[in-house]
């Protein structure tokens, strides 16, 4: 997209949105990587896969900054385009990676038997790129009826995953104690709420945004929704993993307690 | 290799697609390094040979990111040489780190005998390291001959790697438990595939490609070859290590559990 001149109030908007996003994924990865030792072996991987995820966006949002930082120049009082372009192609690479990461942790919890978690991921993964590289050239035009057309192309693949992930985390719904049912459900509206964000972004230039507002909105839409479907998802997963913890131990067929925090 | 000018296009396809290799490189060295624990200590060493094979390339993916952006400068829509060169020995230091490493790795699946195993490694090392020597005159020449001369000596050590190792890999596969056969299957597979797209891009020049298309398909050639040799290469060899730790486990011969998340 070309580049519309900014007032330092909408500069500012998007550089220190950017910047939360650094911070809240850099902590994230901290979080995830350390806490893994809080939970039973058996949920450790997913906590690992959140903290992948987030390491991912963190150096996609230091490079997404530093990118923001250098294609504007502060002249008489406006930010106008210094020339450079600002990649936009970074959100999608990043999603090329984490988005199939974050399949593979949603899947996870569902806890079924290990051939129907490969089939599904792999299955989900595969939309998961077809909507990412049908969404990009969309993304890049001017041209709001290409924008348009990429972005339904993109939206069947993103219908699809949301339409089985929610199916199967509605049937996982039965499978789970107690505590556990009631985050598994706030997962199923974390995923459906966050993940209906992008879409809205992707698709500003057609609601009377145009110009500055349209380039505002999507980057702070894009940087909300991500901070929401990368640590906050990861967080929700946390805890079920952490409920789950306690289920089992307290259970009394099981017997033993796991020991869940020997080492990580 | 003299630099021809770009199209913006093409400039960032090859920006991408090196940022994109930094985020598969840093991403497969946190996995590597924590996932560990996750497997029977007998294959932890494995996992930790992926992670600096990883960790190396992150380190020359940045290097190589770094010298793509300064060999160019944005001039009247173009991209055209900077002056400052394009560092392709980057690739060639790092594949003289990794390379060997990656041996190492597929020689410790064989689980051969260590004498067995040592000098295979000695073998094949020597070979990678006359493979990547002799490749490198090739790469930096304009001369399409001389090309040609030091691309035909660098694939006869490796010819003889591939060989080896696939004809060791095929004997490995019936001392495998039936699970881990089809890994094993795979990951004779994607060495065969992966590594096939080296000499491919080498020889790019030849397949009537010149000028601009030639640079960048050698760069997304040897980038996508790479995160497949290596974090995808790892994460086959972590699957079989997680195969193999569940199959020791579970063999009542073998008696006792292994506490697979005690620690790394």
């Amino acid at each position: 997209m070309e580049l519309p001149v900014l007032t330092p109030g909408q500069f500012d908007l998007v550089y220190n949105a950017l910047s939360f996003g650094i911070a809240a994924m850099g902590a994230g990865f901290i979080f995830f990587a350390l806490a893994r030792s809080y939970v039973a072996p058996a949920y450790r991987p997913a906590l690992l896969v959140s903290a992948l995820v987030v390491a991912i966006a963190a150096y996609h949002y230091v490079r997404i900054f530093e990118s923001w930082g250098s294609a504007y120049v502060l002249e008489g009082g406006a930010y106008v385009p210094s020339g450079e372009a600002f990649n936009d192609a970074y959100r999608y690479i990043d999603w090329l990676l984490t988005v199939p990461l974050l399949l593979v942790e949603a899947v996870a919890v569902l806890a079924l038997a290990r051939a129907k978690s490969a089939s599904l991921i792999a299955r989900l993964s595969i939309a998961a790129v077809l909507m990412i590289v049908l969404g990009y050239p969309g993304e890049i035009t001017d041209d709001n009826t290409a924008r348009f057309i990429w972005g339904a192309l993109s939206s069947i693949p993103f219908v699809y995953i949301l339409w089985v992930l929610w199916g199967e985390l509605g049937r996982a719904l039965d499978r789970q104690p107690p505590q556990v049912r009631v985050l598994v459900r706030n997962l199923r509206l974390l995923l459906l709420g966050t993940w209906g964000v992008y879409p809205i972004a992707y698709m500003a230039p057609f609601f009377g945004l145009t110009g500055a507002g349209a380039v505002v909105a999507i980057q702070l839409g894009y940087t909300i929704a991500d901070v929401l479907a990368k640590p906050g998802f990861g967080l929700l997963i946390y805890a079920i993993a952490r409920e789950k913890t306690r289920a089992d131990n307290a259970d009394p067929l099981q017997g033993q307690a796991v020991p869940a925090a020997a080492g990580d």
